[in-house]
């Protein structure tokens, strides 16, 4: 049982090295996407990813529990790829409708910790391979505005407590795989 | 006939290191700059770029039809050194006067894809040794507006398909190499 | 005596990483926060820093003065901590009371070039372990407005210049390091 984090910037081939690894382990694969469709943009978005897909791929949609979808779908002889964590975070922070403030401390919406916490446990006890997607968006300048310096910070936490529980770990850039952790 | 990628952020020390490995190469350097001084900030840029080449290299400035800029001076006896393709992407995205939507899908200029095609078309078929210096801007948080996000894609897309026809990629961080792709 | 520079993007575990680095050195350790807390959210910031370090630490405040700081505190059986150089440049290019141009070159103030040479002065000839850690902030999209432009080259000019100075450099991706330059 491996977990492996493919981490890199926007169109930095995350997807796709994730894909060829999913592909390439001989086992059967459970595309689990974070994303909906809300607009046109993200709708082309998402037809992109499909397109890639291979057809014997089980594909479910999971926006939020992703905690609980994991260990669902978790088996001996499944890889669970997991695209991406980054919107996932986003749909969790903004899950709920309210005014954030443009200074100061943001509190997290309820459901956060629970579900962060929920991800965090399917990784330590998951039954099967997890090939994990996510974003660095923490190499810019800071952004103006306190909601965008708190995603900035939860993304940046949340792939170091995803790291530390995954087995290997690259950074993509220009489609390239640099290795962070584990063996190639 | 080697091409070679360096990718990294904004001053990361892409520029030295491409003509350092220019000047190490023993081979006549053509210079090809993709960068019109429009204004006064970008007027002292490339003043800054120009000081640090030597006397005898060869200067170009193409801000469009890049690939076929290759094409004409590549040679067995040359380096042609390229800097940078995001100033030229850029260059071809906003070529044309037009209103872009705050929102939704962004159809590219019709120069795009047939200079895209022709810069590749002249990575595939070089008659001498390319560098080749670019932006990696995907690292920081998904910009605000369409055509931030559409630029930040098809820079993506461009240095993935530009490094896959290159023999080496390095990436600078700190003014420090870290090689992607090939040997150092 | 060596000197280290850590650098990464927001939430990368630079700061966690130097400080084990410090931890591990079995030398007295002199913290040097570069941060003043102005407001809620980086006095929050401060205080998660503060719980980190161990009891036993020197803590030592200086937001402008930072190459004589260093001058001061390094001795041989001493590390020195700078967190973190981004905070001490902002500190400093934002120093005076003064608009700035939205287009066009941005001239720093008076103290910049001073106390730039200061620093990596102190660096040159330290008299202890010196550990820097700085932010990667130029992989994001160019920033709207001159002054962000220009804190994203000076940034990146100020890591280049530390980065040869030391010697040893991390890159710190989701916590993990990666080694830019000397031995792990």
């Amino acid at each position: 049982m491996t977990a492996t984090l493919v981490i890199g910037g926007a169109r930095s081939g995350k997807s796709a090295h994730a894909e060829a690894l999913a592909a390439s382990s001989g086992k059967k694969v459970v595309y689990l996407a974070t994303a909906h469709a809300r607009d046109a943009e993200m709708a082309a978005r998402i037809a992109l990813h499909r397109q890639r897909r291979q057809a014997d791929w089980i594909s479910v949609e999971e926006p939020l529990a992703l905690g609980a979808a994991i260990a669902r779908w978790g088996a001996p002889d499944c890889v669970v790829l997991v695209d991406c964590l980054t919107v996932w975070l986003s749909n969790l922070l903004f899950s709920e409708q309210r005014d954030y403030p443009d200074v100061g401390v943001i509190m997290p919406p309820p459901a956060f910790s629970r579900e962060r916490q929920a991800l965090l446990e399917s990784l330590e006890q998951a039954g099967g391979d997890v090939i994990l997607v996510s974003n660095e968006v923490g190499m810019g300048i800071v952004p103006q505005g306190a909601i965008s310096r708190w995603f900035v910070d939860e993304a940046g936490r949340l792939n170091q407590a995803v790291a530390v529980r995954c087995d290997c770990a690259v950074l993509m850039v220009a489609g390239l795989p640099m290795q962070l952790k584990g063996a190639a």
